[in-house]
């Protein structure tokens, strides 16, 4: 087994360790909502933010185990924001599965999602680690989700704007994705009784990682493989979107392909050719090539704030994991 | 000035300081979302909740400024709970004003409801209580947020459903409504450090005046005063809500009448014949005068919860909301 294969199956073995915390501990008093709110978990999904809680954990700590119900309640929370971003952006297909409001409907969803968000809360009691830390853990994903709630309106609100600058998106996408990844490294760290200095490294660790993650997703968007990628190439586009390339595009087209890509952009309904052109324009900017340095740099950037802890097996999976995140494709 | 003047006062003293809380402490880095989050507040409300926590810690604590954090973050869950039913059963009037969803759209109201969800374990870290009582308390607002959705989820299926049972519908109600008017009464005693006994008691007195409350809200959705009330009449009704007037009506109105309303109750589109005739079916039935007995002795029985405490102005106050909530006209 050579050492990607090595860190796939530590991945999927934490992987299975959520699922079944998940699974079992989700309160199912009325059926249709346990149904619901457990259908994007049964469906897939990377479990991306409990490895780098139990990885940041590991890198100063021991059994992992005491703090799977901490790893749950986060992708639970992660959850929730899946299923209400899908009802807000109307997409119909995530992991390759109907969304929640698609397969039940919209009010269903709501619940599902209000219920995992609710449920989190309720997950990290079960985690066996002092009360004062799991104190600091509760307030840590009440905040982190208000963030998320900010990222997304932010989000929502560039949908109708063309004149969004990088900046705002950088805003937007530290609360909409990095937070989450940032507070899942930094929670991590406290549990494993960190120092101020080595919490501050996770927690950049985390946000440099997660703006990477929303870019090369963006990229994905547009030039991935449907497939892989789990829903329609090109929704971004077609729901007016402002990514990170979008956003290049607009700022660097020349009068001609701007016009051309503002013209598509502001088709309430856009046809399948409009999509085609306007990944074209967007390519045709270098967007992509720019997307893919902006990454490189973050990732290394990342990488580098681990630099201050003892060399193990965890450091090396985290830093092996932002090294290839830049060339996931899915 | 007499008693119930006394005790008005009391309550409007205690909602300016949940509401100045509130205001100042939600945070505001979107102005869209904090403006929708916070538009129930601003529209007016009784600050019940708040209420029962602050009189259940008075009975036994003083400096109840102490828990004002405590019982804002209880009002925000509520207000959350408010934004996102009101999506569902696709209400257009809360309060005299336009609901979130109408006034701005549905994916803002969703965000709202999100975000003050998410907001209230961050407002309980302001309190000042002992960390390990604040503890408990986010724990008891993850475990009641739960059931807050668990209810409505039920509270949904029943519109599709004409068979549902008294015993359905307190289960239901127990969870919707008596769970949060509990975990006030239970959070306050236990902010006051109240004994098991003591405790076990103020959750008792909370659910049983939380299921009268909600069917002296049946009562006034259906023969209210539209105005005091602050939303339609009839629309339970016109939603196909399983209330307890309309469950106890399909169980004991006789064939000719019981078939009426069930025809009622089949259309998709109702008039507003239909809701008048509605109205008259229930009331025939005998249902209100039932209503009212339950509510009674549902009230008595909390009112007698709070006698193991010491006698005090708290006390009478809790006694005395429990009391007159019978005649609230809205």
């Amino acid at each position: 087994m050579d050492n990607s294969e090595l860190t796939k199956k530590k991945f999927q073995e934490i992987a299975e360790k959520i699922d079944d915390f998940i699974l079992n501990n989700l309160s199912n008093k009325v059926l249709t909502l346990w149904k619901a709110s457990q259908h994007y978990i049964t469906a897939g999904g990377k479990r991306l933010r409990p490895f780098f809680i139990i990885k940041a954990y590991s890198l100063l700590a021991e059994n992992y185990e005491n703090i799977i119900p901490i790893a749950a309640a986060v992708e639970i929370l992660h959850t929730f924001s899946l299923i209400h971003d899908d009802i807000m952006d109307q997409d119909p297909i995530r992991r390759n599965v109907p969304t929640v409001h698609t397969k039940w409907d919209e009010s269903l969803a709501i619940l599902a999602g209000d219920f995992l968000l609710s449920q989190a809360f309720v997950f990290v009691h079960h985690a066996k680690i002092p009360q004062d830390i799991k104190y600091r853990v509760l307030l840590e994903l009440g905040r982190v989700s208000s963030k998320l709630c900010e990222g997304q309106t932010m989000d929502i609100e560039f949908e109708e704007r063309i004149d969004v600058s990088i900046e705002e998106y950088m805003r937007m996408v530290e609360l909409k994705t990095g937070a989450l990844f940032e507070v899942s490294t930094f929670i991590g760290g406290l549990c494993a009784k960190a120092s101020k200095i080595q919490l501050k490294s996770l927690e950049e660790f985390g946000n440099k990682f997660g703006i990477s993650f929303q870019i090369i997703d963006d990229i994905l968007g547009l030039i991935g493989d449907e497939k892989k990628f789990g829903k329609p190439i090109g929704s971004d586009l077609r729901e007016g979107k402002k990514t990170f390339l979008l956003i290049y595009a607009l700022e660097h087209l020349k009068n001609q392909e701007k016009r051309e890509l503002i013209t598509i952009l502001s088709k309430k309904e856009k046809t399948n050719e409009d999509i085609s052109k306007g990944i074209e324009l967007i390519k045709n900017s270098g967007a992509i090539e720019i997307a893919k340095k902006i990454v490189k740099n973050k990732l290394d950037e990342a990488i580098a704030k681990l630099e201050i802890f003892p060399d193990s097996e965890s450091k090396k999976e985290l830093q092996k994991l932002a090294l290839f995140s830049i060339q996931r494709t899915y």
